[in-house]
């Protein structure tokens, strides 16, 4: 019956990323009630800290109770009503399930494509927007976790906003890891996920709420499809009426508590300098062993790399012996990318010199182990130069 | 910047209760990834211990990643398509829930009545019946936590299934305290969360799905309107499969898995037994100090008793010193009974003579304090004589 003790495993995969210590154990503080004056003191410290990661004034900026996805399902059934439009951009498997939850809700969807490993090409988002101007949102996906694209968003949000539409983003493998310009460019319905850069377990998802979705939130004429995910209904208990809508997960509130906490000590700019930087060691070593990466140089996001498999590796055996042998985790891909590519996550407190050097060994000794074709000793000098 | 220091507390409210220390320790064990083969044999663990708690064999046993209202509404979207006829027995908030998530969700609803602090009455659920044959569900809470009824199902199960219909039973404040007979009952979709009897943190909710549920899932011609809660999708990651659909909470798991672990110890008879009798020791203190049970002897739910305020004592006064004086919460009441009732929550870890005792004297000392008309000096003989 001992079956539950996990050993301690490097997560470099697309998520979850190892919780900071510090935040494991604020997740084994004794459980309070969720309308305790002691709790909701933490709930203002939680969404304060929340606004500080977003880098906005929303004051609707709160963790929903439910993983990343439970993010993306809140933002849509909480900014459409059936019928209407919606443009989603659409390059990996979280655009594709924007639009399948999306159509859900009832929202007439159209889809603008863009190639597996890119971006969404702004020009076709344009195309969309003239082509239904009677369009009332667009969903994109900031950081795509199945191609390790970042997809800029400046040209897509000032397209949205000039013709009175609203923009929904997913930045479920960015916040805390990369900048996600929320105030910056007005954007409208931002959710994230606590397992990626935010360095806490999975389970909750942030989302912050701007002016012009608020207002759609508080004029719209039919019910919020979802009960469970109803902002209109939520907001009264993060707000001060504290109005009793489900019970919220106490603990795993205190663990993000935490791990804001210990963002706003490192400070946001640094933490994105961070991940840049860790991130270059991995190409860099990754490239001198002679594999490829899959997405070009201007659209990288810092917290995930995508990178070909060499030649005569096996895909599954090596991660297997990479856990087995080493205790680390990367991941498999998914759709396209399947069999053909690795996702080596670098994420929040997982971003460290030390986890590059000691990932890129364990590839190398195993790569070389299974008689894949690489250029063995000269990865980890490669990395290790990025440094100096 | 240092407000999260909750200190312990005694929570007997209507939830959450306290967690049992070894679930906040399993809470803190290291987060591993959400396909490791680690990771797969813990939920297939806690599925086991799922079907013992729950008694049923149903292979569909699992946790829901969200409170027990994430439960209420995955049990509602997974059983019915829109325009389906949905028969709602209310008697209290979560009745009046499972009402709104069911006409969300596009469900036509036929309500069933029942006055506030006793059951729906099975004959006019009968009724019901009669004049909505083509009804497709029969919706009803077994443990109604805002009146603390306990709704016996016998009757009402029996006349769903002859007359072809399923059964949605909300088992949030029963199970791990109550008997929930699922399988003896054939019930046919039933949810519960974590934060209740099964003295685990909030943030789960357990359900189990019958044949005929799972066959509606199966066969439905529409998709399910959450894709969160989809579990035609959710049941391919927890069955052999193993298809990813979202980042499942890890830790959340490890903490339901050992709570689950416990309820296995102590065994269900002797759990049920032990909510039975410190629910006796603690009605019998309250009467005896002159306080009156809001519920009828044949219908007490036996994790959560109500009792009518006592003459001369303030709501909020009186909870607020159980809380600042002696770290104690019980629950102010919801609705109908708004300021005259409280209700008392003895689940799981927290049912024991200890907390009876300890709860007695500390109401006592508050209610005299205040110059609430109670009799002094007898709550805590006659409680203690039930143990004799």
């Amino acid at each position: 019956m001992n079956l539950r003790n996990p050993k301690s495993k490097l997560l470099l995969g697309p998520g979850p990323s190892n919780a900071d210590p510090r935040v494991l154990r604020a997740l084994s503080e004794p459980t309070i009630g969720h309308l305790d004056p002691d709790f909701v003191k933490i709930m203002d410290e939680t969404t304060d800290l929340l606004r500080y990661v977003f880098q906005t004034a929303n004051q609707l900026t709160i963790p929903i109770s439910g993983t990343g996805s439970a993010g993306m399902e809140t933002a849509i059934v909480n900014s459409i009503e059936p019928g209407d439009k919606a443009i989603i951009c659409v390059a990996g498997v979280f655009g594709e399930r924007m639009v399948d939850v999306a159509e859900r809700s009832g929202a007439v969807v159209v889809r603008v494509d863009g190639p597996w490993g890119s971006i969404v090409d702004p020009e076709d988002v344009r195309k969309a927007i003239k082509e239904n101007p009677d369009a009332k949102i667009i969903g994109i996906v900031h950081a795509e976790t199945s191609t390790g694209v970042l997809q800029p968003l400046e040209d897509i949000a000032s397209m949205a906003h000039e013709n009175g539409m609203r923009i929904v983003v997913d930045a479920v493998t960015s916040l805390g890891g990369v900048k996600v310009p929320v105030d910056e460019l007005e954007l409208d319905f931002v959710y994230s996920g606590t397992q990626k850069c935010l360095s806490c377990p999975p389970g909750l998802a942030p989302v912050t709420v701007g002016p012009r979705a608020l207002d759609f939130i508080k004029n719209r004429e039919t019910k919020c499809q979802s009960w469970y995910l109803d902002l209109a209904m939520i907001s009264r208990y993060w707000g001060s009426e504290r109005f009793y809508h489900h019970t919220a997960p106490v603990n795993m509130i205190y663990a993000l508590n935490e791990a804001l906490r210990i963002i706003k000590e490192e400070g946001l700019e640094s933490r994105w300098a961070r991940h840049q930087l860790n991130q270059q060691a991995l190409m860099t070593g990754l490239e001198a062993m002679g594999m490829k990466l899959v997405v070009e140089p201007d659209y990288r996001l810092p917290s995930l790399t995508t990178v070909y498999l060499p030649d005569d590796a096996d895909d599954a055996l090596v991660r297997s012996r990479l856990l087995k042998e080493y205790d680390i985790e990367i991941g498999a891909a998914l759709g396209e990318f399947k069999g053909r590519v690795w996702r080596i996550g670098l994420m929040g407190t997982n971003s460290t010199k030390g986890n590059v050097v000691t990932f890129l060994a364990a590839l190398e000794d195993v790569l070389t182990s299974v008689g894949a074709k690489i250029n063995p000793g000269v990865g980890l000098q490669a990395a290790s130069a990025v440094y100096r």
